[in-house]
C-alpha cells in the first residue's frame, strides 16, 4: 500500500504540502450517529497551532478546516469525513538555498534519493504541517471514544536536562497540561521547562524532550495476536509522526534493568473487576489491553531547523554551508502534545471497531 | 485486517499454537528466481531455538520446516512459500493450573477478555513459539537482501546493569556475535552477561535486557513519507515481537538531552557518495532511509515466567497463587536476537519492493 | 478497510456527497516524474459531465478539479495527488419526498438500513456524481499506462434492442467513439440508439445497454495468481460503478454454449512474438495478462430514476408513491464509457506497478 | 498485497500447488466461539472431489484437511485456523511436453511471462486444486453465516445449450441440487446435461455452462458504498475462480434491454418488513444488500484441457503441436457449485463482519 494510510478500519488519509494550496484529510470508517461539527476539531487544532504565546491566544482562522462530507444533519452518516485545510501562505517566497543544498537532519536528501526530486517548498511533503489532519482526525477519533469512556490525554515530562515527576499519570488534568505553555503538568518543572527554552532560543539552538500518553477507560480486549498488537500499533502510529526517535510502553526501556520478580505486576480481584495492583504493563499484556490505563512514552528530537550556519552539501554533491532561514520552534514538545494524542487515539478507535469481529 | 499478517508487498501470515499440531507460515510476494532451500532456514532457526547451552549444538530435528510451495528447481517461483513446522511435543500435559489462574506479565487475562475463552496450553498463541515462523520469514528476506547488499545483523548490548559498549555498531560481525551464548560481541561484557543470567536463575528469578539492530548496506530512499515511514515500520516490526517493551533508532530517547546543534549530523561529498558525517539519525532522516547505516535498538522485559510463587486471581475472580511450571529462560536476551534480526529483514525486504513503484 | 478506497499500490480514495460543498479525492502511490497537470483531466471529465448534447459543448467549469498536492514543476513528486472538486449547486431545495420515501431502484432504502440514517439530498453518497474523483483519477493512471505503451477505450454496443457490431475491437478509435453522442463507434446503430433513446425520453422512461471495454498494448505478465486475478480486479472495479450489473471478458456468458475445441485460442508462433490467433480468451490466462488486447463488457441498467409515479414506502413503512423529480439521463450509457475506461486503467495501472516485484 | 489473500476482516490466505508436497491455508478473523471440526468441512470438500461419479462414492481421504490451529475445545478461539491438506499423488511423472510447450486455454505462457519460469508440474499454482483450501475456508464461513441465518447455495442452470429454468431460486434445495450429478436441480434439463456431457467426453471435447448462486436470509445493509459494493466484491470473488469468464446478479446482462419501468422494483410494505415485489435487483441496491434474496450467476468456460492434439508453441517460441495428458472433467459445471458457493459465503461473511462497525 501507498503510504499515506493509516488504520484498518477507522482509516485516516491525507494529502497535500506546507506551501501548496492546502491538505486534505479523508476520514474513513467512522461509524455513523456520532455528533460532529467543526467545533469539535478546534480545541486540538489550536492546541497544535504554530506561534502559541499563551493558551487564550485566538486560534488562526487559517487552521480551521472545511467538513467538506460525511456529516448530516449534525452527525456522521457513516461516510467518509473529507476535511480541507486552505494553507493561508502560499507566497512564492525565496526558497533557493533549500531547493540546492540540504538541510541537515530534515528529509531533503531522502527524498531526492527516494523520487529524483522534491518539492522543497517548507519541507513539502515532509513538513510537519500535515499534522493538522492527524490532530483533526484524532479530534473525531477521541469523540468516538468518549463514547466508550475512553479519554487520551499527553504531557510533557522532559526537555533537556528538566524532568518532571509524575505520581500517577492518570490524576493529570487537560487543565494542569495546559496551564502552562509547555505543557507539563508539573509547575515547577513546567516553569524550569520554560527557562531552558528560553536560553536554548537565545543560544540560537534547540532541543528535544518526552511526552508521556496515557489512555484511560480503555476496555480490556482491544489489540490482536501476534502483528497488529496494541503495543505494535501504538509504536508505529508515534513513530509515524515527525521528529520522534523512540517509543516506550508501561516500563520501557527500563525493563532493562529489572528482575521478573520486581516487574510482573499480580492480579488482585475486584471489586470493581480484575486488576493488577501496579501498571508496569503499561496497560497492554501480550499486546493486548489489560483495562488498566494505557502509559507510553515518546522521545522528540530537538528541532532541526536552527538559526546558525551548518556544513552541508549541494544537490551536485559539493561541500557548502546552510543557514535554515525561517521561525521556528526551539522545542517541539509543547505542540507535538496534541499530535501525540491524536495518534494514539486513531489507534485505539481503530481497535475499539475491529474487537467488534472478535467474538460470534 | 486481522491481525497474522504483516508486510505489504513480502507479506507473512502465520498460524498456530505450542501445543497443537504445529504452525504453519505464509510468506506471499517473494519475488522469484530467489535460490531457496530448507537449509537457508536452519541457521537462523538453529539461533532461536530454546535449549541451546552452546552455539555447537546441534540443532533439533523438531524446528525444521518443511516447504510445501512457492519453491521450483531450487528457486522461488513468485507463488506463496508455505512453510510447515511440527509440534514435537504435545502431550496432554497437567495445565490445570494456568487454565483458572492468570499467570501475572503474561496474556493469559488479557486473552480471555478479548475471546472469551483462550488455549491456555504454554500460552496457545501467545507463545514465543510462534517466533519460529517469523525467524523464517526473515531468512527468507535477508536472502532477498543479500542480492542488494543489505546484511541485518543484531547483538546485546546489555543484560541488568551489565551493559557493553559498541563503539562501531558497523564493526561487529556474526562471529563475533556467535562467539559468546549471550550474543553479546564484547568478550568482557559477555563474561559478566554470562554470570549476571546465572546467578539470576539460581535465584528463581529472571532479567530483561537491550538488543542492538543494525542493517548496512540499506540504499538511500526506502521508506514511505507519512505513516509508513520506515522508523515507524521497524517500530511496529519489533514491538510486535513477545517481550519488547521499548524501541529507539539512532540517538533515541537520548535526543531529549540534546541541542540541535549537537544532534544534527552533517552533509559531507563524496567519494564515494554523500554521506553523513556521523550517525545520529539512524539511517533514516524523515522516515527514509539515508544510505547511512539503519541502527536501533529494543528492550526486552524479563522473562514473565519465574519459578516462583505469584499472587494471582483466578478465571472467577477468585485471590490465589500460581506457580508456574516447565523451564524457562533466565533472559530472553540471547534467543531474541535471531527474531529482532527477522523483523528487522522483513521490513526493509517489504519496502525494498515497494520503492521499485516509486519513480515512473 | 473502509470501502472508499480502491486498489494497492496505485491507490485512490474519495470522499463527498452531490449536494454539499464538493468531493476530494487522494491518488497515492501515482511514481514521480508523471508530467501532470489540470488539463489532463479535463477531457474525461467532459465526457462524463451531465447534460452534454454534443461533444463540442463546453464544459462547466464546476466539474474542473483542483490540484491541491502531489505535483511539483508540472510533474508528480510521488507524493499524494489531491484534488477538490467543489459542488456548483448546493441550493437547498425540497427534498422533502425522498427523504421521507424510497425511490424504486435506489439505494435509499439500503442506506437507511446500513446506518439507520442517509444524506438524502440528491442521492447522497450513492450519487453517480462520486465518479468525477474516479474519471480524473483513471486520466492520471491512463497517463502512467501511456508510458508504457498501455491506452484504454470504451464505447456503446448496445442500447435496448439496438447493438452495434464491432469487428475489431482493437481497430475502434475515439473519434469514431465520440462521433456520436452515444459514443457508439457505428454510425448506423449510434443513430438507431439516439433515436431510441429520444424515444424513451418522450416515454417518461429510461433504457439499458452494453458498453465495451479495451486495453491495448498491456504487457503479457499483468495480474497475481489466485485472488488478484486481472479479470478479477476488472470485474470488482467495473461492478463498483454505479447501475453495473454484469461483467464479462472475452467470450463472456457466450462460453457457456461453446466446445474447449471451439473456445481454445491456440498460440502461435512470432515474429514479433508469440500470440494467439484468436482472442476469445480476451487478452487473459490464468488471470494474468497474455498480451492480447484486454477486452470486457459490462451491463448497465436503465436509469432508476423516471419521471413517473411509482408505487413505494415510506421510512415509516406505509404504502405510498413517489414521483422522482429532476432531470436524469433516460441512458446512460454514454456518460458511462468514460468512467468503464476509468476503472480499467486504474487497475492496469495498479498491476503495472505492482508486477514489478514480481521478479528478483 | 500479494494477491493471495482474500477478504478484509474474515480473511482466507492459500499457498500450494497440485503435484508439491500440500496446501495450507490460513483463516484469519474468524471470531471466537464458533463450534468447528474437519467434519465441517467435508461434505462441501466432497463435492468438490475430482472423481465423483454418484453423491454416495465415499470421499477420499486425500482431500481431507488436518486442522492445525484456531479451534480449541471444540470452538474457534479467535486465533487463526490453519489448513493442512496433503498431496496424495506426487509421483514424479512425465511432465516433459507441458514443461516445454504452452497449453491452449491455460496458464503456462502467461505464467512464463510472468516470473520467467514456472512450476509446470499439473499446472501448479494455476492448478484448480488449490480451490480446495477456498471450499473448507468456505465452509467455515458458512458456519458463521447460518448463525445469523444467512445460507448460500449453488446450482448448474445451464450446460452448452440446455437451460434449466428455476421458477423460483429461493425455492430450490440442497437435496434437489444433489440429486443428479450435473448438480441441476430440475430433474429433465440435468438428464439432458448428463446425456449432452456425456457425448461431449465422447467427441474428445469438453462443454461450459452456467451456475445460479443464491444467498437467503441476508439482512438488509451489507456493504460498503462505493469501491467494497457488495456486488463488486461478489464479483471479484467469483472472478477469482478458475474458468469464470462472467459474472452477473439480478437481471444481470438482461438489463440492457429494460426499461426503467419494467426494472426498477416497487418497495411494499409489510408484515414482516419492508421488501421489493419483485428481486431484479438481485437483493443489492446500491451495493448494499436490501433484505432480498443475493441473486448471481456465473459462466464457466469448457475446460481447457481436452484429449485431442492442439497447435501451439514451445517456450522457444517454435510452433508444435500439444496432446495434454490425464483425466478431465468433460464439463466443470458440477464440481464449481461448492467452489462459487464458497466464495460466496466468503464475502458475506466478511461484510458481516464488517457492518459491525457501520454504527455507533
Amino acid at each position: 500500500m501507498a503510504g499515506n494510510t493509516f488504520g484498518t478500519l477507522f482509516r485516516v488519509t491525507t494529502a497535500g504540502v506546507s506551501h501548496g494550496p492546502g491538505y486534505v484529510c479523508i476520514i474513513d470508517g467512522c461509524p455513523a450517529g456520532l455528533p460532529l461539527s467543526v467545533d469539535d476539531l478546534l480545541p486540538d487544532l489550536a492546541r497544535r497551532r504554530p506561534g502559541q504565546s499563551k493558551l487564550t491566544t485566538q486560534r488562526d482562522e487559517a487552521d480551521a478546516p472545511e467538513i467538506l462530507s460525511g456529516v448530516f444533519d449534525g452527525k456522521t452518516d457513516g461516510t467518509p469525513i473529507g476535511l480541507l485545510f486552505r494553507n493561508a501562505d502560499q507566497r512564492s517566497g525565496d526558497y533557493g538555498d533549500i531547493a540546492e543544498k540540504y538541510r541537515p537532519g530534515h528529509a531533503d536528501y531522502t527524498f531526492d534519493a527516494r523520487y529524483g526530486f522534491r518539492d522543497y517548498r517548507g519541507g513539502g511533503r515532509s513538513s510537519a504541517r500535515e499534522t493538522v489532519c492527524r490532530v483533526a482526525a484524532g479530534a473525531v477519533a477521541k469523540k468516538l471514544l468518549a463514547r466508550s469512556g475512553v479519554a487520551v490525554l499527553g504531557y510533557v515530562t522532559r526537555v533537556g536536562d528538566v524532568t518532571a515527576d509524575i505520581a500517577d499519570p492518570t490524576a493529570v488534568t487537560l487543565e494542569q497540561v495546559e496551564a502552562s505553555p509547555t505543557r507539563c503538568p508539573v509547575p515547577e518543572a513546567a516553569a524550569r521547562m520554560e527557562d531552558l527554552i528560553d536560553s536554548v532560543r537565545k543560544d540560537r539552538d534547540s532541543i528535544g524532550g518526552v511526552c508521556e500518553l496515557v489512555a484511560t477507560g480503555v476496555p480490556a480486549g482491544l489489540g490482536e495476536p501476534v502483528f497488529d498488537k496494541l503495543k505494535a500499533d501504538l509504536g508505529k502510529a508515534l513513530l509515524s509522526l515527525p521528529a520522534v526517535t523512540a517509543f516506550e510502553y508501561g516500563a520501557g526501556f527500563a525493563v532493562a534493568g529489572m528482575r521478573g520478580s520486581e516487574h510482573n505486576d499480580v492480579f488482585a480481584p475486584g471489586p470493581p473487576r480484575v486488576h493488577t495492583e501496579t501498571n508496569r504493563h503499561g496497560g497492554m499484556l501480550g499486546g493486548i489491553s489489560s483495562g488498566e490505563p494505557v502509559v507510553c512514552r515518546v522521545a522528540i528530537k530537538p528541532t532541526s531547523s536552527i538559526p546558525r550556519a551548518q556544513r552541508t552539501v549541494t544537490r551536485a554533491g559539493e561541500p557548502t554551508e546552510i543557514l535554515v532561514k525561517g521561525r521556528h520552534d526551539p522545542c517541539l514538545l509543547p505542540r507535538f502534545v496534541p499530535m501525540g494524542e491524536a495518534m494514539v487515539a486513531l489507534v485505539l478507535a481503530d481497535h475499539l471497531l475491529r474487537t467488534r469481529a472478535a467474538r460470534v
